[in-house]
């Protein structure tokens, strides 16, 4: 509410209008709590059903690290660790939310966020060869970003590879699918809901980022987690009022909602990354979805942001920044004129 | 939605019109995220106010079970634990959140949902004269409800003993308010938010069952845990998008919505608590706020669960059952209608 | 080294000569480390001798609170909680090791120190009929200790008893066997080795109180915890020279010296016990094994102070306390007549 | 007891002949438990006059991995991870015992073993230059071990510019001396005891490795750590016959014996080192302790291991394996100049 035009993050508006029109809708009927409601029921059937997983059993919560911090503290024992790249947020942004529940993130380099099935091969074959493995913490799962932290996407050979290895070396897969939305529009996208659903063995949909107040969507692999409800309750993250989780998440999953959404925010970041490349910036790096990272110099990176609202990410040399800009399903094409506008001016 | 009348608790419905109204107001208005937003600081703003405490902390959490787990967490050293009566939500019915966290509830025995000033300095008295004390879990504070589980209220003096006590034997003090609009509004109440200010160390303000989508207002002594931002983000509870309760909570504290929600399930209650008696009901307890405990005999039992969702709470004796009657800010006049009626026909 | 006599404690002296002989006897043979060695090994084959159970797991810990809580934390899924008495160690006396690792005591009321299968199979009852059950705590496993902390002793029917509830509600059964050589030895016993290990899941046999400079054996179902070495390293409890602890459980266990261990402070402990009788003392209870709870008057209180070590254990009234006298393996006849005079001249 | 000559490691054998002659002689002493004792007091005051430390408190822990958990749990705050080399202890062989604790391990690569205060300081500027460090671990104190797992040794300079670092950035300081003595009596070395206790806020002494058969003192600025005693029971780390360790210490603090221990081993080391030269061998790097990192190809290895027990420790390159020879105070020059033969032959 500065004035700028914003593209600083994708969870800065409310919800979308189907929801508050829905919220508002049932708002006075009354339910059962704890996601044992209609609602719920209703969302956790179109989820099934857009996932092609009968048999998925389907939790909501509340936010993305709450929901890694629930999955990955009750699909490892207790003396696991969970493999993920370093860029990951489990391993960067969750303030320790993983080693509070009493585990190692153990770390692997990434490459554009994301991480090889040869790299995880490789580190789980160097665990079982090392004679001090049992002093050391076992690799027990892994974890990706879907997109992942840097808006780069796993293809489905690249996500198959990942299960063969997780298959073979005894790892559970759990996928962050807190952008999935932005995943699932992007145009040379090749991995489906239901390609997440058989591939892992937990993955989350991402509401909060993707047109919800807030929530998001465990879909698990059936009887993966025994008494996950009372762990969800037991880790403070069962919502007293599930129906709200449930209506929010039945509504993105009517008409498809869901993938519309993605396409909006893929729609503006492929014009504006149209747009960069024509005028000759700098990506970062090429990422298909609705993050966008770019190098801007100082005379830029000040210019740009009297204007406009985005996200320092990190600095590559004396002169040279790369910032990110995000789009949402809320994003204006006025303001992506805007955006253009600027960014022609400043080149 | 089973077409009876339900009592059967204080979070059947969804939210307060005023808090839809505003949340679509603002709804494409761009903030920052984590309650960094402006929606907050008004509302933070206003509850301070509200609690006469100018340099209260301010802190949105999603639900009660994550905040007690976090706020207890937070005021313990490792070698800590909480006295709580027997009867308390952090006691029984929060899946052993405490303990995930490391720390032992220590119990009293609870006279109507309450602990005394006296239990408490003697558990603490017992425990220092102890010269295994150092072997033994240290009582570091003490947590209360009120209203309590039971529904029965602290007076403004023994909420002045309890506070006595806890000076005196180094006890941080924390009150849960998940149901406080209901307790602030019961006529015989004689405790203000600025008392809870003064006399606890931190206590919160019940949203989800006062007329919040979701929510809870944790208001805190300034400086008393340091980094709390931080810790509410290790254990999963920050929201992403906290404007979402920023708005609900500044709703809330604009033109005593609050208060006015109290006072609505108040005065539902206490049409059917009237009633109850006129009729001679036996009550399990006479609580003043908006939960009714009413003792029925089997036939009664069966006959009014064909009408009414209630909640069972105990079995007193073979024939004698203790039920919950609900009320709440959106308990609609029509429905007491009914129920009088039921009540009126079983007697 | 206070001039007076003691009967304060059973932890009092070093070690039982035989194992000094030993240790000193193999110190400078190589050994590998973790209890991987001969010693250790020879140790093993020794204890599932004794405890005829050939596929017993063994493992070697340092102290009691330490067995308890890798044992317990190890056996309980993450939402389970451990049933034990209200006077049990892990209650009272291990500053809530137990909950540091993230579970709830869920304690009943002690008779005479032990806790009844009756009690056991009414709490789970309760537990399973609770309509709340998902949001509490679920009774995981029953932690019973032998002889009890009063010196009472589980017989053979109560034992089976428990095993069989166990067995029915799905909870696992661990005994805690601190004091076991004194349980082992006393007149009334019928629980051998052999019970513990057929009826229990997991039960440890106590070298620090029986004779040992340290440590605890703890004999495990065989592929009840899948990498409990790891487990016990991840706790801090895998002592490095695991030999230490081989070389001491080994001599403990040759030539039935645990049970002469045990016998020696029987003998001692019954010739206190007969004489406090004859002489009319009040017993606070009549246990069988090496601890002795007598009642004084302050005078004989005073003067008993003078010249004799206790342990003061509870007032019961005014004028009236509880204290305990332990014998021990390392109890001297001497010491025991110079007691027997100062008991007698305080009558 | 293979039968070869053993270098495999520096915990290989017993105790120190005088600590097993200290125990003896003590054994039938009666003392409190918990090191409450007298050889306890004892051995505290002769450990603070050779740290010309006399206000500092003193601890008798059990093992490393156990001194590292509880030192550092006991020191970080909740949100704060500790900072070390990626080769560290912590970082690798303590199966997750931090994390478990709940605190993430910040690894720095390691420069032969050692980190550099320039490193640390970039890590926390960057930290705290960060917009997103509230949402990330705090950094809040630095580990280091001396020597360190490669056997190298910090200089003075270097512990100094550590401190400086730690008091601006608000870290504090832990030294692990798991091998302290094979440091204290390195010829280079030019830190000593005083120096580690004016230097660190904590650092313990090593005595499993150091000539005791178990045990290590932790050394701690006074006042750093409240209830550090109930925190060391709660996390099963209280010895209950404390004496054990006291007597231990008390022995190894006498005399100078734990500074003639060190130097034995160094002896022996430093005569394997100077021949490994002389012949020409490959030292993987050139460490002045009681470990000696020797590269050598695969006829050499397998010729080695036929007589001589070591440990591997990696391999270099297809044809090189870097193996681990360790000396202790146990080690005989019979055994030194069978080694010596051997490697000569194999030249």
């Amino acid at each position: 509410m500065s004035g700028k035009i914003s593209f600083a993050s994708d969870y800065a508006e409310g919800a979308h209008p189907a929801i508050i029109a829905n919220l508002e809708r049932t708002n006075f009927l009354k339910t059962a709590g704890y996601g044992t409601d209609e609602f719920s029921e209703s969302a956790r059937r179109k989820i099934r059903a857009a996932c092609a997983a009968p048999d998925a059993e389907i939790y909501f919560l509340v936010g993305g690290t709450q929901t890694n911090a629930v999955v990955i503290g009750a699909m490892l024992k207790s003396y696991e660790g969970v493999i993920a790249a370093d860029s990951g947020h489990v391993s960067l942004h969750e303030a320790g939310a993983i080693e509070l529940g009493g585990h190692k993130v153990l770390t692997l380099p990434n490459r554009a966020g994301k991480i090889t099935a040869e790299d995880v091969a490789a580190f789980a074959d160097n665990f079982h060869a090392d004679g001090n493995r049992d002093h050391m913490v076992a690799p027990g799962m892994v974890y990706i970003s879907q997109p992942t932290e840097y808006g780069t996407l796993y293809t489905l050979d690249e996500l198959k590879a990942l299960r063969g290895v997780c298959t073979n070396k005894n790892l559970r897969l759990y996928v962050d699918g807190a952008r999935l939305a932005y995943g699932l529009a992007a145009s040379d996208n090749d991995v489906t809901l239901a390609d997440l659903a058989e591939l892992s063995d937990a993955f989350y949909i991402g509401g909060t980022k993707c047109g919800a107040y807030f929530g998001e969507t465990v879909v698990l692999r059936k009887g993966l987690i025994p008494h996950f409800f009372t762990i969800i309750k037991q880790r403070g993250a069962l919502l007293a009022k599930g129906r709200i989780l449930g209506v929010q998440f039945d509504t993105l999953f009517t008409d498809d909602l869901y993938l519309k959404i993605g396409r909006r925010a893929i729609e503006a970041a492929s014009r504006i990354r149209a747009e960069l490349k024509a005028l000759g910036y700098e990506l970062f790096l090429d990422a298909p979805t609705n993050q966008i990272f770019v190098v801007l110099n100082d005379a830029q990176l000040a210019a740009l942001a009297e204007r406009v609202e985005f996200s320092f990410w990190e600095k590559l040399s004396a002169d040279r920044t790369v910032i990110r800009l995000a789009t949402s399903w809320a994003t204006a094409d006025a303001d992506v004129d805007k955006l253009l506008d600027e960014l022609r001016r400043l080149r």
